[in-house]
């Protein structure tokens, strides 16, 4: 299936080693999506929602590697349990706090994505379908957040 | 971009006015997902995850509408601000219940996805990530569920 990019994300996030690893560590991170004009219509009601996934394009992520360590952990986990953006289908997915809809353009926090990113879709963050109170932790489970390794990419 | 499918979906949905809207209505539902033998070892570590994100593509979704009456509700809001799977780029994105993985097969419990759906991706479901406690309903809040309207593509 071909991607076509409906819009572009702009961050403050310009090189893979400044960019957080999930939103959860970047909250005050601010950035702007701007969906091209031939898609604005859809955005109707958006401004509704207070969280919303955007779907877009890893396309700086190095080779894949379908076993590796990531980097919350030196262990290595396979790339379908890890979010790790070298993946065979190179799609990111992050969940943004939607702060203001102008026109075409999302002003968002919590962003942890390259400056530059296409954007393929958004959705919005629906508590009850998507907020799944009985989830384990998998290997995460208690892991400190730590700065990247060096030279992992 | 380009996607191609690592693995196939099955389900007991044959067709669209039968598949739920979404897992919470589903929960029941049972359905395999088989990963190809050339992704398999990227599934190691999966299983410690009682919850996944199944990325998958909306082969059957209808004609793309930007704004559009939903299957929850008569008003039309915007494709971005739903779920509906007539999008600009037909991803879909569930979060299904991982039961138990056996080689390269995943059963799932919760799904809400029609049979023989392309798989584009996994990603684990990370609850420091991805439950977000803050997170408001939108134009959903307060709608109870109900049977699609009849012909309501």
């Amino acid at each position: 299936m071909e991607l076509k990019a409906i819009g572009v994300i702009q961050s403050p996030f310009h090189e893979k080693a400044d960019c957080p690893i999930q939103p959860l560590y970047s909250q005050d991170a601010a950035g702007t999506v701007e969906v091209f004009p031939e898609y604005a219509e859809g955005l109707k009601d958006l401004d509704m929602f207070s969280h919303i996934y955007l779907l877009y394009g890893f396309d700086r992520a190095g080779e894949v590697k379908l076993v590796r360590p990531t980097f919350l952990d030196d262990a290595p986990h396979g790339v379908f349990s890890s979010r790790h953006p070298a993946r065979p289908n190179r799609i990111g997915l992050s969940i943004v706090h939607l702060v203001r809809l102008h026109g075409a353009i999302l002003d968002v926090e919590g962003i942890d994505i390259l400056d530059g990113s296409q954007l393929f879709d958004i959705k919005p963050y629906i508590p009850r379908f998507d907020r799944i109170e009985q989830a384990t932790e998998g290997w995460v489970d208690k892991l400190e957040w730590r700065p990247k390794p060096p030279g992992r990419e």
